[in-house]
């Protein structure tokens, strides 16, 4: 495969927020901060990233349907979503790539409403309470995946 | 009545992607094909529909509003917003006009969260599993409706 | 096929009454009604019906096996059954013929035991809420797939 | 009213077994002595019994449905068909007769599945635990609610 | 038993608003009322009654456990104490007198939380949905088992 | 004893069907290769079978009844009826027979519907997911309790 | 109107210690202080105040049966028998006078059992975690009703 | 503080129909009236109002962020979304300003599913069922406690 | 501390009846007792005991209260309103002295709705199952933790 | 298969004191007892018996992931361990060896903690309620399973 | 009895840590602490203790069983055993000596799956929250226990 | 830190059997090769690692009691102990060093019962589904918070 694989990160609702909104939660790391190691990691991993957080239901739907023939896999971290959308579910199931859910904090050490994830049913993985090292955990078990393909 | 009334038919998320989605659930026939079924079937009812789809919750909400006065009724396949909506219920229950629900696939032979719908509340009708024929037989609910109206 | 093919449809307890009891719930027409539409429903699409009702609960066990050899498909209305029998249900999935879920009120609006039917386990689609009319799709339905079977 | 009322006394499963099975929680007495002391009860209050049992419930459904015109009114002891039968309950409710529910043991004491039944939703009153006996107060309390409508 | 046994007949908060409250849940008779009745009915019966209401749980308690040595049998209807207190219960459980419990409507065809009585655990028989005369038929009742004991 | 003891063997709804309907789930004897096998084994253990299937709750109760003072114990796999009917919990309650409770597969396995019976609660002992042969342990085990009563 | 309309504000259990108890949770002000701030703002607004606390659920009883024709609205703030008390429900639902539930704590915010309150099921609105602004809130909204049923 | 503290009043999906839809729910004030009476009622107070309406959860996260530096309270009427928003509650607790929950209705009279609010976790205090006057004391509770805050 | 400390013993519902009322639940000792062995075992330890009982939980309430600058502790043994008053549970929130619950008998192997208790959440420490002997455990708790205080 | 086939027989905590503790509900037998009715029954069968018993749950998982390669079946019954276990349900799992699950007793008539089974997620069938009887019923299921495959 | 009776004080996992873990919730006392206090306290009532600690559940359930015949009652404290283990609970059934269950915290105010405990279901008291000294009244009780016995 | 930090990987029952047991669920890499991968991972990020598998819940416990003073973090793989353990929790608790939580499959996506982890309440973070590559996230985790530390 001549072309580097794109990986779409997505991020939901109230992550545009992170590093300034209740730091004792979600530390003090900035989004921008995150996709700049994400890029980072990228690199190393032969990787491109894209990048994108929204606060809607509806525009994470459509960015999951538009990755379907241009992006590798999915990273997603569906904020609040996680808990109430079975709309970004079905997209995740539409698509049909390689998906890995990612949490900042340990949902499960939290509001019991947190400790169940729509998005998991339609994971690979889960990663959680590992903060922003949790999405290059992600990237790096996707690039793993897209590898054993190649070699396979 | 002069006018041929206007039924509104609203089909939710992922609904845009039926036909490449998870055929083995949904079929093999696209959503554009469903609206020329519908548009012929109409015909031959005397009544005029309006298609549209979106991914959003809030655009649902605003389009169920604004049939207000504009038309006779909806047929709504609301995807996976039926099971996590009570806005677009409120929004059916606000306008008042007769509405079918419908689902392509059965339902209640699915995971257990997609058994209850909220939009059930607010139907006059419920009709899943018979694939896109659903919509027909909603469309000729809704026709036999105003006709017994118009007949009264 | 030369032989026209064969629907059974079973009515299940207190359907005998209908026209008669809680016209407000389940309308005006008569069982005898609904078997004239079904009828000459059936007619137009090359279908033979064959139009039962019974209290007892054995008895449509009976009947439902009985139709394995001679039927094409069952349209069923098992009335208060549909939310308690499990044989039913068993002989519907013994029998291995396709079968509608039809029910004249919408189920979803009324008392939360009636929310839950074990028929809809067995059946390849439901129709409640319309009527006798849902009868009359559901034979529709059940035309559409022996022709699609008849041409593939 | 010149004729004498007719009253439907109603058995279910098993009290065909009255007074040798499970003295313990049922007593002594024999369905024979419940008849002959509801007769008894019956002509002092001006009314005329009809007392049946079965053990199958589409026959309690029939005969429920037979009283409709010639009865002016139910007692109901339906056992087990208590906890589990809708389609009594339907009967009941189509009919619409007025309906006294009998339990001769006092189902709260016994397994929780026993303290729910269908039948309740039907019926004016509910008198359970005392033997035999809440069968002639039912038969009074359905006198007394006859003679009010006579005098009304 | 040369002397008239007595019958604590006790009423719960809100029954002396009886006739006044509600009519369409409770009737119209008075409290007063259904005292004369029980009083007159008693007396056919060879009881003498004593007949309280009181809106606070402590003082049901307190004469249930004063009825100890002094009294023959207990009908109560606590009202809305029947859903939610066990001190009542404990104190009748301590007692061990017969206890009829009495409801003036169908408690079952009511509000979820009114279908629970902690009283039933400790009474007899339980009578409901047939207004005052529930109280008369408890009397009998109690009668008839305090014949069968004089008796035996 | 003199007298061979005579076992009632009891079939419930869709037994009949045995070895045609779903073999994967329940081979591929049918009910007269069972009562054969039954026959046998009871010859060996000096006991008689009286094999009966039916397809109504009603029959079954009615059966059971009749084996009170005919049987000295029930074999019964109760299908469908096992997970809905009280009424023949009560027959068997009523008659007090050892019984042995038989399902051919493993409910556990199944449908959590199918993982209670409320059989179970008057049976000795439940036998599931070993096909006919469960019934010949049935017998086995009613043949050694039949001689331990002989020899105390 | 000429009569100042007199209007009952209710204290259940423990608020006789408000000011003193657990301020973090209910704040500085005294009963006392509550009290004064409600007559004042009762004043401006046309109305007199009966304030009342009590620790005895059947006191709570009578006091809304007594206001039932000297009284033209209730404000409750029935503490923890808001949890518990079906008979203060009772009462309310009795007397047909409009109430207004106040908390001082926001109770959604509290330990579970403090979430579901039987009062609210009477009144006509409620408020709470405000404080003892509540109180004069209900105040006004009980005025705003007056004065519209008196413009009536 | 020279400068009028603004407050951000946020109405949620179908408000804007308020005054029109289902009148015996939600009375015949429009949002305008609403908008209106909060605008004159803030002069009072010496507060700034900010008066906004969306049927899109996305654009209420959307303003509840923004409003973070600019404004220095939050009345939120979620309407539909308080039952099923997780991100307008993340939001909520994100920009930590006092927020108070307001809903025209009384929630805990209507279905069960209106009973929970994700909002009021994220809330100062809670008003329901006292219709557009809510919010004015919403205003006012906002306003003693900037108040309280300036004097401090 | 020049002063003998005081602890407050309260006893609930139907203690009153101890050494009488089902004696196989909880033993032959009366209430007086379990006093005078109280008050010998606080001799011993230093402390004076105030010992009490009452069948109101108003009342029960007004005692806790009155305890709070009185008394260095309570021993609480609320009977029945263990497991149904949050107003006492509140009151020994309020007064903020150590609280030992006790229980003559074994909660946890009687009905279910024995089994919690909202005492538990107010209490330093629960004995239960070791009838009068747990009184005077809870007393050498509290004077252990007293003299830790004055030693401190 | 020219060697004779070995099944693990397991035995659950407690087991070992089998025939002393609690005989009215697991009889008199000793594990002893059992042990030689398995042998003596496997060597009819052509089987070898490996009969063990242990009180610790990781023994017995070690003991059947021992038993992949060296043995052809297991029966087990594993006490307490039935209701807790899921890591014994995996070791069963993992090996991959057709599993008869016994109990002595009928589980479904004791606690409803006992009425679950995880172990019956791996069992080919269960069998209880049969005493030490069952043993042999499994060894005899295993061994025509054995059979069976044997001649195919 | 010539012999000291001997008490087995079992202590599970996590125990030996005592005194070092967690000191908010468990105290600074060590487990040799408690040990040394309960032989001197032992001493004092005549009685031998064997005071032993394992993080095993099996050598917890070995050392019950061997308590048979050698003491004369047990004291257990089985940490995060007393929420999972029914083997324990099966064990102590067993060996049928009396047995006392503490616990050195109040599991009642912490997470809820401490709230229940199958130990209890054994035991003949309960003591929660009192430190250490709960070990020196369990000892106290069996003592009193044994005495009693001694004199009957 | 000039001692190379140890860092504890466990790994709970079956795990032994990995690579082997079920591959279509855990892969087909075997527990040594695990270790391997940790071992040279370890290596990069500067640490050592102490690689165990027990099937015993009780060894587990002691194995993270004894890491409290010679390791610096835990890699947890408890298995099914994960779900029915409280015994490891609280090993966890008391041992207080970092733990991060590893499971090879994606436990949301097969049965109920291993959506719940009990170790999850002890974990900073959690990470499933991603095979033996978990683990080696987890020692990056742990690393990145060693250094840290390290730095602060």
């Amino acid at each position: 495969m001549a072309r580097t694989p794109k990986i779409l990160i997505l991020n939901g609702p109230n992550l545009n927020l992170l590093g300034t909104r209740q730091p004792s939660v979600y530390g003090r790391e900035t989004l921008g901060d995150v996709e700049r190691a994400c890029t980072k990691t990228a690199e190393t991993l032969g990787l491109e990233v894209d990048f994108r957080q929204s606060n809607r239901e509806g525009e994470l739907v459509d960015w999951i349907q538009e990755a379907r023939d241009s992006h590798a896999g999915i990273v997603i971290n569906a904020g609040a979503y996680s808990h109430t959308s079975v709309a970004i579910l079905d997209a995740l199931l539409a698509v049909d790539l390689p998906v890995i859910e990612v949490h900042l904090s340990n949902l499960f050490k939290r509001e019991t409403f947190r400790h169940h994830s729509y998005i998991s049913q339609a994971a690979q993985g889960v990663i959680c309470g590992l903060g922003a090292a949790g999405y290059l955990y992600a990237l790096d078990a996707l690039g793993r995946r897209l590898s054993a393909q190649g070699e396979a």
